[in-house]
């Protein structure tokens, strides 16, 4: 039996568990599930009734130890500035680690302590960063194969509301991590564009947008942090036009964009109030820019009507935001949610030049069930089983651009219907 | 004989060694400047043969304890990242210390022992924050005493170049750290307006300035970080207004704003050349806005002209335009630099309303020996003397807020000429 963990069984951890509740006695995989609340491992418990449960808080240096130490595969679903207190007790009991986060500069330099002890740390093995990166690879690898130039990689995902389920002025909900959707962009964002790197700031991220046709719906795109730092990873060294966006229903970014202009999301500076304060009075201390577009207007009223007092006396203008955006912006129960990936390579073969568009579109069955909790959840546990199995076997600190990686968990994907359609035309 | 030592001999300790090494023989002061540049240190020597100097790299740890142990006080002129490491030393010795810098978090934390061991760490002693405290805190105070009541303190500060050398359509050049002056108001800035807090995000900052008037002449002011952590520490708990700002030359900071709107001053990011590049073609990844203001455009056009290749190829935006800058608003050695202090501050006593003026205004001799040097080093100095003289003995990490610290300091200022005029009018 191979014994393979799951840390964390928040949000995104049904369908992880899932896969492997449901390939475990087939394949000889002994699975257990730590979160640090007994209330969701007894849920969990009682609907896979299959593993095992423990309850370990991540800050107890001896339970989380014991409970790393006699497992061949841990998959990290914890906050990610935890993943590298996890990746320690991992090399130092020889267990293989997959996380869906971004590779921090921490956790690089534990690359050649993981090769000398024949360790994998796989990470960015979500939806995006993750399966971008594995459907991306198979595509850039396969046009490789069949001698095509690669002239053009753009790359666009969402993580959207289905519209049937769109009933605020926002038309959108939060479906993955709300902090990370309050700060989206705060970093400013670089491409490369006909071989000019552009970057661009924060303040005007949301008002460079652009429309993006998929399937005869347009979607709005802002761009997605630094995406030259996957130019070499996806072996494009010579491209002259790299792109990574994000998507959103068109409108929206206008809207988000009147509350980055006004300062509302920034986490730079707490403000403490003595006493309680309303939204109203709140918002007199920021400056928002009354706007031309009717749809705005009525996205701010909604959002700060009946908002009542602000949550967090002492607290970042982004902190109080987030707090009233997740009353605003909750799921119900039975929302669907979707997730919509989109990659547009252009490229050169046989002396023409072609598109090729790849989408994937995928809408979720409720709250939980969501098409981000799959998208996010089936790539680590497919891959935790791959590792455990032995199929993958690159040691190191890995991203999931390598074919003894994606070709195998795109296979297993599909078998959960999570599939990627191509279209290939001519442009000249 | 009380052992004093100037850790840092770079730019801004001119004046504060000069000071020592004045006084020194008459008050028993044995000086000793520590560098990590021989050449600096002999310089040093050359010009003030009474002192010691001791060749130490600040990450030497064998070194720096050495040099610190023997002595009463240090004044820390390093970068401000390196002070808790001298602090960590100092506490381990018993020796007192005075630094410029804002007090960090990390810090704050070593208040408790400093206490317990009796060892004063006096920190924000220069010219803002430092002299601002210090009159300040001696306005207030008066004024308290007098039985008014404070309804607005406005504060503002400038580091400039003296008019007579504005020889560039910037009106600016470095008089001080040209990171600081690249990265000012990266947090955005917060105060408190007619008992309103308020906020302005960075992309803000530098539109929404005020003109202030100060003896006749007129200066632009931009907002200057959190001024709200100071209206405690102040003692105006109730007042309705308080603001700290920037000072600059009027015209200045639409011209620096377009550097800021096109996310030139942006260190989020770092971008990577392979090759060497043309500052036209590293723009072109920018968006500068076209001003209708024809002194922004000559500006620009000054700053970019002739600007050759950018000297970083792996670099934050910021990083290159501080190369650049450094170039281009570099001091002659015969220009002389201008501080500019005022303190507008309405109070209500006996039934009127007044309003109490107090200007600084101090021009530099030349690069080196500046205003900035001197309103910078000349308070650590004198602190640095009044703690090896037991005149300051209020132990902990502390703020020069306190009486025992702001009446000698002044007094001592001001026997060096660092003098506020005063100016009350009564408003109704």
């Amino acid at each position: 039996m191979k014994k393979i963990l799951v840390f964390g069984a928040g949000l995104t951890a049904y369908y992880a568990i899932k896969y492997l509740a449901d390939h475990g006695p087939a394949r000889q995989w002994e699975i257990t599930v730590a979160d640090a609340n007994q209330e969701t491992l007894n849920a969990c418990k009682n609907e896979f009734p299959g593993i095992h449960i423990a309850k370990v808080d991540v800050f107890d240096a001896e339970k989380r130890a014991a409970v790393i130490k006699p497992c061949n595969v841990v998959i990290s679903l914890l906050p990610n500035y935890f993943h590298v207190l996890v990746a320690r007790d991992c090399i130092d009991f020889g267990v293989h680690l997959v996380t869906p986060s971004y590779v921090t500069a921490d956790m690089n330099k534990l690359n050649n302590e993981t090769i000398s002890k024949n360790i994998i740390i796989l990470n960015e093995l979500g939806l995006d960063p993750g399966i971008d990166h594995l459907s991306s690879m198979n595509i850039i690898n396969r046009l490789k194969e069949q001698g095509a130039t690669i002239k053009s990689y753009k790359s666009y995902c969402g993580g959207l509301i289905s519209r049937k389920n769109c009933d605020n002025p926002w038309e959108y909900k939060f479906t993955w991590n709300p902090y990370n959707v309050i700060r989206a962009g705060s970093d400013g964002a670089m491409n490369l564009e006909n071989n000019q790197l552009r970057y661009v700031p924060y303040h005007r991220l949301f008002r460079e947008t652009k429309i993006i046709e998929a399937n005869n719906e347009s979607f709005e795109m802002y761009l997605n942090r630094d995406s030259t730092r996957y130019i070499s990873l996806y072996g494009l060294d010579q491209v002259p036009t790299f792109l990574r966006g994000t998507l959103r229903y068109p409108g929206f970014c206008k809207k988000w964009n009147s509350l980055v202009d006004a300062g509302l999301t920034s986490d730079k500076i707490e403000m403490t109030f003595a006493n309680d304060i309303s939204w109203d009075k709140f918002l007199n201390g920021f400056s928002i820019e009354k706007s031309d577009d009717g749809d705005t207007q009525k996205a701010l009223e909604w959002l700060f009507k009946d908002a009542g007092d602000i949550e967090l006396k002492t607290a970042t203008p982004a902190a109080n935001l987030q707090k009233l955006l997740e009353k605003k912006w909750k799921m119900n129960p039975a929302d669907k949610d979707r997730v919509v990936m989109l990659h547009e390579i252009e490229y050169e073969k046989d002396g023409r030049k072609e598109l090729l568009k790849s989408l994937m579109d995928l809408e979720g069955e409720d709250a939980r069930k969501s098409a981000m909790a799959k998208t996010v959840g089936l790539p680590l546990a497919i891959a935790a089983g791959l590792i455990a199995d032995g199929i993958i076997k690159t040691f190191g600190v890995i991203l999931p651009v390598i074919s003894e990686v994606y070709r195998p968990v795109l296979a297993a994907l599909s078998s959960e219907d999570i599939e990627f359609k191509e279209e290939i035309s001519v442009i000249s």
